[in-house]
């Protein structure tokens, strides 16, 4: 993710210290969720069991430099209508993001209507979720009127383009999105429905699946495709007063992309070239917090043939070939 | 375009003969188009005139290496239907291939009603166009007839979907086209609408797009995309027994990408690595016809300093800033 610029990334999975601590490692800022379901896992046994495992990870992460943390109900299929009023509360106790897959695929929204007799944003609605603190992941499949309640609630939605189409979910309609005020971040997904997480390319796909699926070239321009990826990024994790843009009072969280390749001459407009023709093999240097961590393409913080040889344990370990 | 692995193209644009020098002088294999069209340009003032200077161009091309030419009217509705007569002539009589924009917006096929009573592919039909000669550009807009009016006749598809999306043409219905037995190969578009010119983005984009827009994740999985950016476009210009894959007495257009990259680690499967994680950052070689043309990143053939110093007066030249 270094490498493609990125200097903060919402998560959500099991383990969360695991992930909290590889970015500690990597000297990335993450707001870090505490995921949530009702069966159990490797990880908790019931939803009670992952928000406890969840809150203790939090405890544990408190002096964590550039860590912060959100609640993660995985997904309204997934979480029962008691584990989200105890997460409404905990989220207002404790000041906390409530970030969610939503409305991702039809499935999701035909088994809600079955099970609950409304679609998913309605039921979370009803519940009082819906607000300024919801991350409302991919929205795929939204309503006009759907729309609008994100928009009237501030909700954010976190847009994956590239695993919304290699899941065969759909497009989600950005551009609408955008029209009626919704904030919208670029989101990777992970690296199972994306196998990149490379966030310049998501930003450039945001940019052109707006176009194409609106049926509107000037949809999503460049500029504010970027603004997605930086400052709409940050307004969705509410940190948009210490991140997000370049401005006095505000971390350096920067990167420097080179224009000067040959593939990216000539360069009439910045915004555009960055978008649409340069990639994440052009970023040199990235720094968090002022501190630099990719240094003309290499790591500062991370030890990369350590990490290669971990890498290459692990993939003889998870194996489906190796079934120890 | 050879940073990112292409060895051969297929173009369709003014002056050939300046196409075909930088071709030749890259050291790269491509199919020149020989652009017709009815209205003046400060390439050609008429349709005779465009076919006269082409086939003086292909003349003049003769005994360039790795240079071929094909017949390259523009679109449907720029082009007469007594050029596409005289056009079909030729290709009979010099065996070529006829290289056009088809269907590649709905505004298109409105005009084509209008003005010829039917759609732009029945048009060609009638006219006898359609053939296994035949490469129909973007083809974003076909009906269930069409595509199997392209496969009952053996013609080709060159897909373009960053292009199709920029344009917001909309999204070629490529896993029906495939299911169909329809060839389809990558195509980039030009500069104007695509930008970086990266085959293997185009290619991730091609299996991404398929499934997305099917709503079946299992559309043109990983192997069968880069099949259609090999052997699918070799196909299309009927030089499928001299290049397209590895195989003994074709000719060796080579591209060699490194999967040991810490972005991608580990690989299970490296189709589909190639198709979704990697990228033009990791080509480090490509040969053409045996012959190395990209060594480890740097270019062989091309003086990169030169050739950015070229870009550079050049845009200055033509910057919309400057009048003259």
């Amino acid at each position: 993710m270094l490498r493609s610029g990125t200097t903060c990334f919402n998560d959500m999975y099991f383990f969360p210290q695991a992930a909290a601590g590889a970015a500690v490692r990597a000297g990335m800022r993450a707001m870090i969720g505490m995921a949530v379901l009702e069966f159990p896992t490797a990880y908790a046994s019931d939803a009670d069991d992952y928000i406890a495992k969840g809150l203790a990870a939090r405890d544990a992460l408190r002096e964590s430099p550039g860590i912060t943390t959100c609640l993660a109900p995985h997904a309204p299929y997934t979480v029962s209508d008691r584990s989200f009023t105890h997460l409404l509360t905990l989220a207002e106790q404790l000041d906390l993001r409530i970030h969610l897959h939503l409305h991702e695929t039809h499935d999701e929204i035909t088994q809600s209507l079955a099970s609950h007799g409304c679609r998913p944003l309605e039921r979370l609605r009803r519940l009082g979720l819906l607000g300024p603190g919801l991350i409302a992941v991919h929205a795929v499949h939204l309503e006009e009127h759907e729309i609008d309640l994100l928009a009237v609630h501030g909700a954010s939605i976190a847009h994956c383009p590239t695993s919304n189409l290699k899941l065969a979910s759909g497009i989600a309609p950005i551009a609408r999105a955008l029209a009626r005020g919704v904030n919208v971040g670029i989101g990777t997904d992970g690296a199972a429905s994306n196998n990149r997480l490379d966030l310049l390319r998501e930003t450039s796909l945001a940019a052109l699946l707006a176009k194409g699926s609106s049926g509107d070239a000037a949809a999503l321009p460049a500029h504010r495709a970027i603004e997605l990826a930086t400052l709409g990024g940050a307004r969705a994790l509410g940190l948009e007063h210490e991140i997000g843009s370049i401005e006095p009072g505000k971390a350096a969280d920067l990167c420097a992309i080179r224009f000067d390749a040959l593939e990216l001459a000539p360069c009439y407009d910045p915004a555009s070239h960055l978008a649409y023709a340069a990639g994440r093999e052009h970023v040199t240097h990235v720094w968090v917090n002022g501190s630099l961590r990719l240094d003309n393409g290499r790591h500062t913080w991370i030890d990369e043939e350590e990490l290669k040889n971990t890498a290459s344990l692990w993939q003889t370990k998870i194996s489906p070939r190796n079934p120890m």
